[in-house]
């Protein structure tokens, strides 16, 4: 999407042909820098240090870490060194060792002179499928907010957002968030409603900025207004991201994203939830009781990093300083809650039916 | 409640017998420092500037400022002028006008020369009354945890409560805290979950602060987390205050109120208001409905202060820089989610029959 009125990517190649560019996300939302990657070792520290995050964008960077690696030494004892040393990145990151698995078996049984054009075709092509499978979640979800739209006869059209499921996650585009620029793109009014985001407020930093700047409308409210939003009817849909998708269609996404979609389904307010097939966990049958639930530190709670008057970046503690916090990084919205899934194949009911109805080959 | 081991109410008078002693709450948490109240201009603008927060401490700190005036000039001309001075402190604040009011029927028709007297007198009944309706809303507030207790043979009952109901908004024990100290100080195992309560995180920061210094277990979370809590079998009660309780039972209360009632009611968690009378407004047939809510600036949600590594109290920018925010500062939650008041006079439903039951002199 747009920055400063030109397209970027959250990752791509540089015009040498080698290096890999990305966005430092560290610095956003304050300064909109990027970074060049020439090394594995640059690759591996950028998922690292989430210069890069969201779990597409980091199984993109590590194939490019791939190619980078397969520069320095296409032997296979490199490859698997390589491999290994991005693997070790973000151990929990489902798409990370989707993306290496790829990668390897692209490469392995080629001869060393031939690896490298490969790895690099293989890298943009993981690219590529992530950016039409994003577009084509947006397209599934862009029929939903012109439905709306009809029925508002020009009136700006409110949707509330959870987190950052935008661009920045993904190579473009976004899952939650592909639909609202499609909407904004053909000329639709459309406002959405950044919910913060705490503790890491993902919302106010990152959704804000990337609808900033690609010039969408938009406002953030602490993650208590959501219920009186919709209240008092300024909230015409609610479409988040996911973590992970139950077979059941309960959704794990980042904590309090279940109170939203509460708050909807007591004002009848859509709630919708939008995810590449990749996300689905078909071996969980019952989301709420079974997906665990990531619990972080107490630091994310009690401190915050933002911008002094100065202008530096300064970390604060702005809780009791002798009082400890929990830290649950994510819950889990029952399915009944959700008014449908938004996926590259459709939109379904969120249930076992509905989610077997877009992927008929997951039938026993 | 105790700070450091000692008792202290939010208020006092100083041992000369004539000055006011305050806590200075734009430190906390901080910092705990008292301030020495000796003029009308003083008590004036602690209210101000917020050293003293919270209806009824507001009141009380008032009546003490037109005692503070009288030392200096006892004249009814200096009677109006500090009861003008006073009122314009916090416009909005009906406890204000309500302890003023009280004050002047008190002092006006008395010779100058009794005036002081009966002045600090009635001023101390006023925080004496609070102090007494406090302590009536913990004991009854009380046989609720005592009764869910007896259900849990010795383990911990675990309480959430929104934003700052405590001792500091009052002159003592506070409304929704009342019967927590009370179950803790009869040796009850209460632990506290403390939503942070953004944009000003008062739970974070005041609830926390109490609690800790009065030796209540607690844990901060963000407000996002207590649907999760509750989903897990975490919370087995809500307590909350209520700025403005209508005629029907529905409950203005801090922004994000209303999200954790839904949650409750989802998972049949008991969700609990403690109030005073003083907060019933009888004219509101329909809170959701009619109960104006405030907006506040954008900057409390972009804007945070805390203490850095330095030490140092700093004010920071923590969203993306140029994106708006939206404040509503209160929110509605409807009676149908709501368990049951907590007021002085003891438990009843959230309804106008149930309100009607505990105030009989108000049927009309």
């Amino acid at each position: 999407m747009k920055v400063n009125g030109r397209h970027y990517r959250s990752i791509w190649l540089n015009e040498d042909g080698w290096r890999v560019d990305i966005i430092d996300q560290t610095r956003l939302p304050h300064e909109f820098e990027t970074v060049t990657l020439e090394t594995l070792e640059d690759a591996a520290r950028a998922i690292e240090i989430m210069q890069v995050r969201g779990a597409p964008l980091i199984g993109a960077t590590a194939a490019y870490g791939v190619c980078l690696g397969l520069r320095e030494d296409a032997s296979d004892a490199a490859l698997e060194a390589a491999d290994a040393r991005l693997r070790r990145t973000r151990p929990t990151a489902i798409n990370l060792m989707w993306a290496l698995d790829e990668m390897l078996a692209t490469v392995r049984n080629l001869p060393r002179e031939a690896r490298l054009q490969a790895a690099y075709q293989r890298a943009a092509m993981l690219c590529d499928a992530d950016v039409e499978t994003n577009a084509a979640i947006g397209r599934n979800g862009l029929k939903l907010i012109e439905k709306i739209a009809s029925g508002k006869s020009g009136e700006t059209i409110n949707i509330l957002t959870h987190c950052n499921a935008g661009w920045l996650a993904t190579v473009d585009w976004g899952t939650a968030l592909a639909p609202i620029y499609m909407a904004h793109d053909k000329g639709l009014p459309v406002h959405v409603w950044a919910d913060e985001t705490r503790p890491r407020n993902q919302g106010a930093a990152l959704t804000a900025w990337e609808l900033g700047s690609h010039g969408v409308a938009h406002t953030i409210v602490v993650d208590n207004a959501g219920g009186h939003l919709m209240q008092r009817g300024l909230v015409d849909m609610v479409i988040t991201g996911t973590d992970r998708t139950a077979g059941n269609g309960d959704v794990c996404n980042k904590i309090g994203t279940y109170l939203k979609a509460l708050a909807a389904s007591d004002n009848d307010v859509p709630f919708y939830v939008a995810l590449p097939h990749s996300t689905i966990d078909w071996t969980v049958a019952d989301g709420v009781r079974d997906i665990p639930i990531e619990q972080r530190g107490a630091d994310e709670v009690t401190h915050l990093t933002g911008r002094a008057a100065s202008g530096e970046i300064v970390k604060v503690h702005v809780s009791a300083p002798g009082s400890g916090a929990g830290n649950p990084a994510f819950d889990v919205t029952p399915a009944r809650l959700v008014n449908g899934l938004i996926t590259e194949r459709g939109v379904c009911n969120a249930s076992t039916d509905g989610l077997l109805s877009l992927y008929p080959e997951r039938k026993a």
